[in-house]
């Protein structure tokens, strides 16, 4: 009887996953991946495998969720499989799905985590863990869904932040830009245009960009490529607003006035 | 001119390190570690100290806060420094300041980030990321503050999961247990003793254990050594609940009654 590990890759690129993780893809003796429930442009599947010593498998979404995941549970009946996964896996609620089926068959499983943009986001922007409320997805579809202005305001008055995760094309390596967001959220409502906001593009990785500014300003600001995220800021502690202005560039008017 | 870089170390152990922090350390000048904002009881230090190939300089809170960091700040305009830190960096307020001080005398500093309980508490539970609400530490002083109830109930009211954070004596290497969390927590409001929770103990380690049932057989049950924290369970999707079921062994009673 096999067994079967989620291993997060972390935030970028193929340096992201854990020294354990790292072990036990080392160790597997098949291993998979997919990139379709988050984006990794600067990871390199050659270097990957060459860091981990044997041949990955990318599996698609359909593969995963339509066909029940039969190949990777197929896989794990026969040996130790390694199922690499962009951020921290399970995150995404497909693997929950998938790991549900393999404990119904008796599979054991195991998750080495990883860096996530859900914490990451905290400590890159100097915003405090505790302050963020419930995190929302902005999605492709227009009209922009209730639940996204719902969550902001929910959060907003409660004096929380809100992480805005970009929806992601599946299959496409392409992404919804924060300035397209910022764009989509004052379509719905012109009053977002005066909140304070931070666009995160590439969180952790050298060529990271950050800028705390009114939701204004981050709709017409070139953040570069994938991945990229918006947090919707709400009531300030004195060491966050230093961080955003120190850091992040916030300026003493993006700081007033803000919804 | 220096440079400063925060490590995290992930969840458990000194291969909770993702592989570019490993570079970053190995690389470093001088190697810095703190222990006070979590604790890390798997981790070797002479292990870490041979995977980086330096000493690692342990350094309390005192030495962080008190003194604004110079020693840190010194060792920083002379060289290259990787400071280490348990779970994702920055989590902690703490590093926000000291960054920001960084940052004032122009040294160029940067997160490598690394697994939190914050993001992998999601995935261990499986219960989905986006409906957890704000998390609150529970402290060691009693009576409790009403700030924790609080936060409970309003993530409760608009069905949203809590992860409750788990206070930790600060240079004494200990943490309040599940069991003790869940007695106080009961001690202030009594009705908490139905409410469906999860406790989970060393998430991610070899020797994780979860379990998820009504807060008052948490309060009876022993989850073993640190780190451990508790999510008080919002309103369920069907896959959390068979998540919930089929992984942590949470009861048809568990499920029903709950606040």
């Amino acid at each position: 009887m096999g067994s079967f590990t989620f291993i997060g890759l972390g935030l970028n690129d193929e340096k992201g996953m854990t020294v354990e993780g790292l072990e036990e893809a080392r160790h597997s003796d098949i291993a998979f991946a997919e990139f379709y429930t988050n984006i990794m442009p600067n990871l390199d599947i050659g270097r990957l495998e060459s860091m981990i010593g044997k041949k990955i498998h990318i599996v698609d979404r359909t593969q995963v969720e339509n066909e029940g995941g039969s190949r990777l549970l197929e896989a794990s009946q026969a040996g130790r499989v390694a199922f690499l996964v962009p951020g921290d896996p399970m995150i995404a609620t497909t693997h929950v799905s998938l790991r549900l089926s393999l404990s119904k068959i008796g599979i054991k499983t195991r998750i080495v985590h990883a860096a996530s943009i859900m914490s990451a986001i905290c400590g890159a922007t100097g915003l405090q863990s505790y302050k963020f409320g419930k995190t929302v997805t902005v999605p492709y579809e227009e009209p922009l869904p209730k639940s996204v202005l719902d969550t902001i305001s929910d959060n907003h008055d409660r004096g929380l932040h809100t992480l805005l995760l970009l929806d992601v094309k599946s299959g496409q390596d392409i992404q919804l830009t924060i300035w397209d967001a910022a764009a989509r959220i004052m379509r719905a409502d012109p009053k977002m245009q005066s909140v304070l906001a931070v666009g995160a593009a590439r969180v952790g990785a050298l060529d990271e960009k950050m800028k705390a500014s009114k939701m204004r300003t981050l709709a017409n600001e070139d953040f570069g490529g994938p991945p990229q995220s918006i947090v919707v800021v709400g009531k300030l502690h004195f060491v966050e607003t230093e961080a955003l202005r120190i850091l992040w560039g916030a300026q003493d008017s993006d700081l007033r006035d803000s919804i």
